[in-house]
């Protein structure tokens, strides 16, 4: 067989791989030799194809062994290939309007075919830098964590499905030890992967690193990425793997999948709508202050926070009395207690999703990986304004969010930040 | 072969069975027909042999696929002994001194050969009962959790070990549903296997089932204790876990083990400590009234925290720089920085070992296994006198924990319970 082992594929060979493959080449139509193929990969770490055939298309992802934006240099297991297929579609299995459908997997080739998300459909860190308002968006993104997380957590599952769940997804190491590394360690220490717009931000970079309290707390969830599987989480799940069109939201990309705290997902979302929040002042122009579109971006927090809540406990509550082991119903007998146990559940995810959240802002500024919201600002020094304040915010959510009650509350921090 | 499938052995088959396997014969000397077998399995889960030859001596252990306490109508996986082999080599790898040998493991036959731990060794819950002072207790028992938890923590382990071992042991899943049942469930709803000291403790019991507070917390404990990785623990560190004589501390029984959170083991120790000196107005006489024996509970009690937390940290300082990927010395670079982190990291700890302890004390008074320190009083009023003591102080931990700083203040709370 042409594709019995491993071998990365490019826009030639990949057409000799669709033939070899029914389930894909059935989906094209008739003649197989007149594909329209594109390798669109903007992201960091893999390759993906578009494949438009007469009378249908998907999208080909596949991973190398190694991270693609850094080279050979820096090798990386293809098995996360395999972690990101069986994340979508246990995602699919539980909101599937929100995830694009798989329609293959090859282990050896490390390879996805999955719906194409045609256009108008463009990563959601795009629509946010161009100023476009997505009136479904919080709608959307808490449906979407909502169900992942409820139907992968001990609320929905059996301790004996949750811990066998939990044992395979421990499999994708790889990739946990690159987000420990990239969100939890290097950002805090001297390392030849950091950079940030410079000089401006070099004292700010240097009291990151000199920041003990800051330290303090992000080796608390640095331990809690580590040590707590509360669910299945995305485990990347910023604006870059979202896909939107006014109409429809699509979560793409959870390679970094694993049984993880819940926090990690919802303040990856919220952090990366905190990011481009401060952008916007880098982005306005004579044409548009932005004024307006900020003031969505603070509503699209607020809701998202608010809604995923929301609906979360409305799984609960709907579910109280299924297969979760988590809250025996015999226990959790009154209706007064139920919200007794869900208020202190909420609390602490709260301060969880603020602190990895900040975290993830931290990262994106001083880090190795920043994000296209302040790269697309050409002047420095603007930019560097832009970075400073998220920074300064990110930090104060970092040490302080135990203080903080409430969504609104974080809104009015936002606010504030000069 | 004779023993090539699972069968439970007797006293007459062992014997077959240990001419079978050199490793085990060739440890008794000659005459292999003249052998002292004895089951002494008083615990509540396994058949335990000891076997005497004219030149040398082990223990036979084997899980049979239910729970012996209860029969064959509540079957329980007899992989445990896999778990509980395993564990023990791990164990004995950080600590030797104060975990017995394992000589042979048949995992067909769910069968453990080791040191057989010979008098004057007493498990310590009858040493407790008996009113016997082990002067080295604190030292050797500190010794034991600050090694086993420490070696196997992110604190020394790289993330890649962690969540390979982590992976493996959540294959103990059915020991770990047992835990949360009747360590987490069962006491706080009615349950057809709860018993208590009845009538008197008839009120305490149902004001357990109908505290909302309690609930919460315990709720909160059992989600630390289901999600959260921190460590290998015993899992079943109560005061019957542990051989003494006053110069030997031995640790037994780690079939419940598992990566789970740290808190667990001591508080299961610390809460039986608690047990064992609420038990003694019971056990007072004319000739002892146990006065002076409470003391020693006492200080043994602040004494072990008070090593375990001083070892703990000595192992972190030594090996700050080794492999654990937890606080990265570039990162975790001053002193005082080091100091910040460690106490935050006990703080949490401490609190942990509070909750789990007081969990563990009221379900051995209100659930399905009782302790021996209490059961031994034959005077039903007397026992209730002593169980609701030692109850109302397991509440309050359970509630306030939080409130307590340090471990001279739980003995004094301790003090405080008439
Ligand atoms: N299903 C899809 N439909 C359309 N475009 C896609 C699809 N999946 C990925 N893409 C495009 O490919 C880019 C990279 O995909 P992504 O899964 O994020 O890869 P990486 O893991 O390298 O970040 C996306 O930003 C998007 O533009
Ligand atoms: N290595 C040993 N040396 C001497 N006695 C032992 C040893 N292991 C177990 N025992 C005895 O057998 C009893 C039950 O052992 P244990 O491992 O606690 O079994 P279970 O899992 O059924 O509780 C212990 O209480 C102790 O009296
Ligand atoms: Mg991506
Ligand atoms: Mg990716
Ligand atoms: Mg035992
Ligand atoms: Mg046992
Ligand atoms: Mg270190």
């Amino acid at each position: 067989m042409a594709f019995s082992e491993f071998r990365p594929l490019n826009e030639k060979s990949l057409v000799e791989y669709i033939k070899s493959v029914p389930s894909l080449s059935s989906k094209l139509g008739s003649n197989l030799d007149e594909l329209t193929i594109k390798e669109v990969g903007d992201g960091n770490l893999n390759f993906v194809y578009i494949v438009i055939g007469s009378s249908g298309s998907f999208v080909i992802k596949q991973a190398l062994p190694y991270i693609r934006c850094i080279g050979e240099s820096w090798p990386m297991t293809k098995e996360r290939a395999y972690f990101e297929a069986i994340a979508l579609k246990e995602e699919g299995r539980w909101c599937p309007g929100h995830v694009p459908e798989v329609y293959h997997f090859d282990r050896t080739m490390s390879l996805i075919g999955m719906r194409y998300l045609e256009p108008p459909h463009i990563i959601l860190r795009k629509g946010l830098i161009a100023g476009v308002e997505y009136p479904l968006l919080a709608e959307h993104i808490s449906d979407f964590i909502s169900k992942t997380i409820f139907y992968t957590s001990l609320l929905y599952r059996t301790t004996t499905e949750h811990k066998s769940a939990v044992a395979e997804f421990c499999g994708n190491v790889e990739l946990c030890r690159l987000t420990e590394q990239v969100v939890f360690s290097d950002p805090y220490k001297v390392s030849e992967y950091n950079h940030w717009t410079s000089p401006h931000l070099d004292l700010d970079a240097e009291a990151v690193r000199n920041d003990n309290a800051l330290k303090a707390e992000i080796a608390e969830l640095k331990s809690k990425f580590c040590e707590r599987s509360q669910a299945l989480i995305h485990g990347d799940l910023h604006t870059g793997s979202v896909m939107v069109t006014r109409e429809s939201t699509q979560v793409i990309d959870p390679e970094f999948a694993f049984y993880g705290p819940i926090g990690f997902d919802v303040g990856a979302f919220l952090g990366n709508l905190i990011l481009a929040y401060f952008a916007q002042d880098g982005h306005a122009d004579a044409e548009n202050d932005r004024k307006k579109y900020k003031e969505w971006i603070l509503r699209t927090i607020e809701d998202t926070w608010n809604l995923f809540q929301k609906k979360f406990i409305a799984l609960w509550d709907k579910h109280k009395d299924g297969p979760g082991e988590a809250y025996l119903p015999a226990i959790y007998n009154n209706p007064e207690l139920q919200q007794l146990v869900q208020k202190k559940y909420f609390e602490e995810l709260f301060h969880d999703s603020l602190g990895f959240g900040a975290a993830k802002m931290i990262r994106r500024i001083v880090g190795v990986a920043h994000v296209e919201d302040f790269e697309s600002i050409a002047d420095a020094s603007k930019r560097a304004s832009c970075e400073r304040r998220a920074l300064e915010l990110a930090k104060l959510l970092l040490k302080e969010r135990r203080k903080f009650q409430n969504i609104a509350e974080i809104v009015s921090a936002i606010r504030k930040v000069q």
